[in-house]
């Protein structure tokens, strides 16, 4: 066990769990391949870079390479692994100009995921972006802007300057396109706004946000059309249009004229690396794991945007990518690897989204399709309370959403939508969740209540209050 | 069983369960006999209606006579209980001029609390307030004013006019005193500087907000130095010294004129009414009651701030008297009487308030000598985290303290003290108390995560980590 800890993909996952290791474990080396230039930089972050509330790229870093290595990490940026070979143990590295094999003790693959633009003819065209990387939020940010005030900011040596040069220097667009109404969409909505653009948004559903529910989805396609946004529901975008750049979106019923799409319909993890090893995936196409991440191969282990986790309400393996898990399955990985076994936890589901003024949450399972499916009888209620005391003033009507399974009672799933620190309430309900609690152990929870943060009922209660008189009947 | 279903007092564990029992029974009647004239009123609304945030007094009412009679309850308003006969099953009621006796099936008492000012000379003087009740509130909001722009709410029939017209007669003070830093002393010297007033705040011991911990307590004084508030910690007043009023606080190492003083050193259980029965007190002094809400005695119940709770942590009783308990006790003891037993649910002592822009939340067991009492270990750490992103505007430093038992791990408490979003964090530690979660099932929460409401670890994760970091060595 003298060959080093490898760990593919220098991002969240990759980068928590090199540091949790090498703060662990002193005597084994700890190699991060990273095939771009950034490396552990916040995504979720990049919307409000485009939008201009956050100044530069280098803000979105979390952990710089200088400080990477003052941990004790050999992190290698633009070194890609194409192959590996778990009988080998080993990796075959492309970077400096050569290829390589790098034997490993044991392996993380933690590559990520890539948006999806299939099928969608014209997402190659200039002007037409996809919001997976940083330096797409820069090329974008630019392409907003002015040729004379585009921000470029070459003073760091991550950034692929040309392509964000390219797009300064094109005349900004007057009215956009978002194809897409999940989160990215309604982030680059709301950023989009923000400078002012006419902003068309097309989704194929009549629902904006799906994995949160139609709660949710309805209030914020009411707040988006308030805030000026057209929506395009229930439209399926047929082809980007143009030939210098995107000219238009053309859809089942028509064309809009646009200078700039930006095309959030969703991603797809990065296994392509494993195709030819014995490391099972999922019918999700993410690796399956067990829970230390490790895959079906001894000492590889997998984390992030390209693995599974276990369903903290279904017991079974999803696929659910977002930061908060990348993170801590990384570091859970780290410790292990470092010989303190440690689970990675499971996943809820717990996502959170600001669209404009409102703050949607959602944890679990809310869609009653998928509640069966996993051997739930589900039943659920909608309820919409205030955030404050009635006669303090600043409250929100905030709706929350409960379901719950009809025999044993369990909360399954929930959403809370409204201005007023509805966000943060679904934490309640994620912990709810993860500790099995029934309707009736949830409505008797000792909550926190003054008049400026919540009424004597948190909606929460409330929600849990009504669905267990359902129940009951 | 044809007795009706008797409650003694108005407020919110009265007629909560006035309330409930009266929808879920067709067949019995509920007389609710309450003493004074206001009812249902949110007592936790009154510092906001001094400093003006809450127009009206009636405001703060929510459930009117009118509604209880609609609902079916017999209210009787300005009917005072005096005697209770256990054995006969009566009570003796003195009110519209005359005294009876009421036979009850079922009784509750819900006569709340009352304000502590002993032993604190000259406390009854003019211009020397408690904040217990509507009357009070009105009378210090109408000392506070100019007699000519003064409010006096004349077009109700719950105030007492002679007495809040008195106080509007009077000069306003320029400076005011808050004798004790608890909830209400420190929710009123945030009104008394709405009002411009030059404010002193006397606290005994070294620490505002006790029950909220050193952590929260330190940032609260801080807070109230920023604001303007005169601190005087460590200090104990003897003394309200005055003739036509108020006209000066004497303590240990002074004197400090002023024209008002607000005093909020305690409140204590209203028992007294029980005092020559069979029922049983606990220690503390509240009415000793089981988890259905029942006393000693059958049929005889207890909610709201006159009785225990039982605590989730410890499994004891405890007298923790807050809002939501007692609404919620109220409930699940109408539903308990009606012929449904329905547990009236622990207490985590879960309690938020907010200090001008600071938000602070609580939760379980803080105080590490109290811990030991109930048996535990505690081992506690307190860290400060963002509240948002690093990179998104708007974030506030936020700190929480986390405190577990050394032995099984398990979460006894916590606080929660930041200017963004924090109040409403103290839930998840509030929900996981209630869950016996230990630290590293709560490290491994899956919790909201969005760069405008959450940094990728949430405060509460954060301690968790660092907490578990430390006991694991």
């Amino acid at each position: 066990m003298s060959d080093p800890f490898v760990v593919v993909g220098g991002d969240a996952a990759g980068l928590s769990a090199a540091s949790k290791f090498a703060r662990e474990q002193g005597g084994r080396d700890v190699i991060v391949f990273e095939r771009g230039r950034w490396v552990s930089y916040a995504h979720c972050g990049t919307p409000y870079y485009v939008k201009g509330e956050v100044d530069r790229l280098t803000d979105l870093l979390s952990l710089s390479p200088a400080a990477a290595d003052e941990r004790g990490i050999d992190l290698r940026r633009e070194h890609e692994v194409v192959a590996v070979d778990t009988a080998a143990e080993t990796v075959t590295v492309r970077g400096d100009g050569e290829t390589f094999d790098q034997p490993y003790g044991d392996l993380l693959v933690a590559t990520g995921a890539h948006a999806v633009t299939d099928p969608l003819p014209g997402s190659d065209l200039e002007m037409a972006f996809t919001m997976h990387g940083m330096d797409s939020a820069a090329a974008v940010r630019a392409a907003l802007s002015d040729p004379d005030s585009a921000v470029v900011e070459t003073d760091n040596d991550y950034v692929d300057a040309p392509l964000v040069r390219r797009y300064a220097d094109r005349a900004p667009p007057e009215r956009v396109a978002v194809v897409g109404g999940g989160y990215v969409g309604v982030e680059m909505a709301e950023a989009f706004r923000g400078h002012g653009l006419e902003t068309h948004l097309f989704q194929r559903s009549d629902r904006l946000l799906s994995p949160f529910g139609d709660a949710v989805g309805e209030r914020v396609a009411d707040h988006l059309r308030e805030q000026g946004v057209e929506l395009h529901l229930d439209t399926a975008v047929e082809e980007l249009a143009g030939e210098d750049g995107v000219a238009a979106v053309v859809h089942e019923n028509g064309r809009v004229p646009v200078g700039l799409a930006l095309v959030g319909i969703g991603i797809a993890p990065n296994t392509e690396l494993l195709a030819d090893t014995p490391v099972e995936t999922h019918e999700s196409g993410a690796v399956a794991v067990d829970d230390y991440g490790e895959t079906t191969v001894d000492g590889v282990y997998a984390a992030g945007d390209c693995a599974v986790d276990r369903h903290a309400v279904t017991g079974e393996a999803a696929w659910v990518p977002l930061g908060l898990t990348a993170n801590r399955a990384g570091r859970a990985i780290g410790r292990t690897v470092a010989g303190d076994p440690d689970p990675v936890g499971d996943v809820a589901g717990t996502a959170v989204v600001k669209a404009f003024d409102l703050e949607c949450g959602r944890t679990g399972l809310l869609d009653e399709a998928e509640a069966r499916d996993a051997g739930f009888d589900p039943v659920s209620t909608t309820i919409t309370a205030g955030s404050r005391s009635g006669y303090y003033p600043g409250g929100s009507e905030t709706t929350v959403t409960l379901v719950a399974d009809r025999d044993s009672r369990r909360v399954l799933g929930g959403s809370v939508v409204g201005r007023d620190r509805a966000a943060v309430r679904i934490d309640t309900l994620a912990t709810a969740l993860e500790s099995d609690l029934t309707v009736a152990e949830l409505e008797r929870l000792d909550l926190a209540y003054a008049p400026p943060f919540s009424p004597v009922w948190d909606p929460v209660l409330v929600a849990a209050k009504v669905l267990r008189g359902e129940m009951e009947g």
